[in-house]
């Protein structure tokens, strides 16, 4: 009895999420429509953004600071909601803390190797994120297949300007997939968490061949999963509350944050890391 | 005769030269040109890179421990070639720092006012320095001029891609471009040090009537003066020494600062900042 009263407390601790900028909302957003009891904490490591171009030492030092942060605000479980972060960091992550931590490219191989029929998968992503060859690593774990790989460096700029259709995008787009198509892959995995807001162009330039698979709802199943392993589960009537940090810039962060999430991102505050 | 060592000993110490990554590489090389002598030592703020969209308040963090380090390493004055961190930290930097400190909007706005005919000036940069509004008020304290200004996020990502010229740059570039040209502008301000490298598709979008000013030849007359006045130039028969630090990847800033810069880039070294 005491034991379950022990668990019960800790299940209402908040789940920690935390991206190097405004991406890992889209995760944030698809936990919060699995999970609506869970209390979640979003962490934006805005001071450092893009991760995609900066070394393995440096996003493991960003990482391991701000897991620390989300630790002192007592988070029952930790979500990496930034592919090039998962890619570089989590296995230290993992050793670190003694708390769950997950990534988003374990759930989103899974959802990829289901999804494919002939076993040729492309993944687009960063730099930092595609020549770690995590995607690759992780799918060959699964089931043996086919994996071509795109860093697309312009893709977080144009969905940040705004660009996400029209003569631009389409003409980056078409430029980063043609080498995919050539191998005639049937999955497409958008491994970076600003690519989802691409969606319309990719299937475009893509065709109706191509299926695309977004990690935010694969990594919010996985979060489930390990809540409910655990016995962590939220539990209750009432909806969780959604909290939001960053390291710099929290009006940008708002402004832009409702643009894309689901619900409003408001009470931003910074964080000093440094 | 005892003064007069003093500067001499003084007169031989290395300039400093920081930017958010490798496009003040441009400024560096400017300065060599001009200055072949001097001893230059540069910073390159990989860890943070790029600055464009961050606040004022990092920007000013960022660049305090940058000249800090600089001073350490015993340098004679501070070149800031960054366009974000001139507009938005020059003048703290001047407040806190003994050593004389410059900037490259003051330089540039001064090579713009003589260029334009019309007094009708264009700038472009990105959304800190564009934001600042630090361009047309430096050169409305010069010249009264008409100043369009216009922010491009993308052309950063673009130069790093190495898509300069061709369909891609050439689509993004008319985009940008186009308010300003129907202002009836004939001198455009490249404020953000990375694009010179757009210098041949900018040209030919904007067509024959319109100046470029790239304040890196500018910002080396500058530097030149500034030692001249103070007895600081330095002497002697031997070329300066060039050395490259950052603070994240070093090995990247090679490879990148190799495509970028006038001489070789090498033994660069990482300096942890945070």
């Amino acid at each position: 009895m005491q034991e379950k009263q022990k668990n019960k407390a800790t299940s209402n601790n908040p789940i920690g999420i935390f991206d190097s900028g405004f991406g890992g909302l889209t995760v944030m957003s698809a936990i919060n429509k699995a999970l609506p009891l869970e209390n979640l904490i979003y962490f934006g490591d805005s001071a450092h953004v893009p991760y995609g171009a900066k070394s393995k030492n440096a996003i493991i030092k960003f990482s391991k600071k701000i897991v620390s942060f989300l630790i002192k605000n007592r988070v029952k479980m930790i979500v990496v909601a930034c592919n090039t972060a998962s890619a570089l960091a989590l296995s230290v992550l993992q050793k670190t803390f003694k708390s769950p931590v997950i990534g988003v490219i374990e759930p989103g191989s899974k959802a990829a190797v289901s999804a494919s029929k002939n076993k040729k998968i492309g993944v687009i992503g960063t730099d930092g994120t595609i020549n770690s060859k995590s995607y690759p690593k992780e799918i060959n774990k699964i089931s043996k297949s086919d994996v071509y790989q795109q860093s697309c460096p312009l893709f977080v700029p144009l969905v940040e300007e705004g660009w996400v259709e029209g003569e631009i995008a389409d003409s980056i787009v078409k430029k980063y997939v043609e080498p995919l198509l050539s191998k005639n892959i049937d999955t497409l995995i958008l491994g970076c968490t600003h690519y989802p807001f691409l969606r319309k162009t990719l299937e475009k330039n893509l065709g109706k061949g191509v299926i695309l698979v977004d990690s935010a709802k694969a990594t919010a199943q996985e979060v489930k999963n390990v809540l409910k392993q655990k016995s962590l589960l939220a539990s209750g009537k009432n909806k969780g509350f959604l909290k939001f940090y960053v390291s710099d810039n929290p009006e940008k962060f708002q402004a832009i944050g409702n643009r894309f999430f689901s619900k409003r991102v408001s009470r931003v505050k910074k964080i000093e890391m440094d």
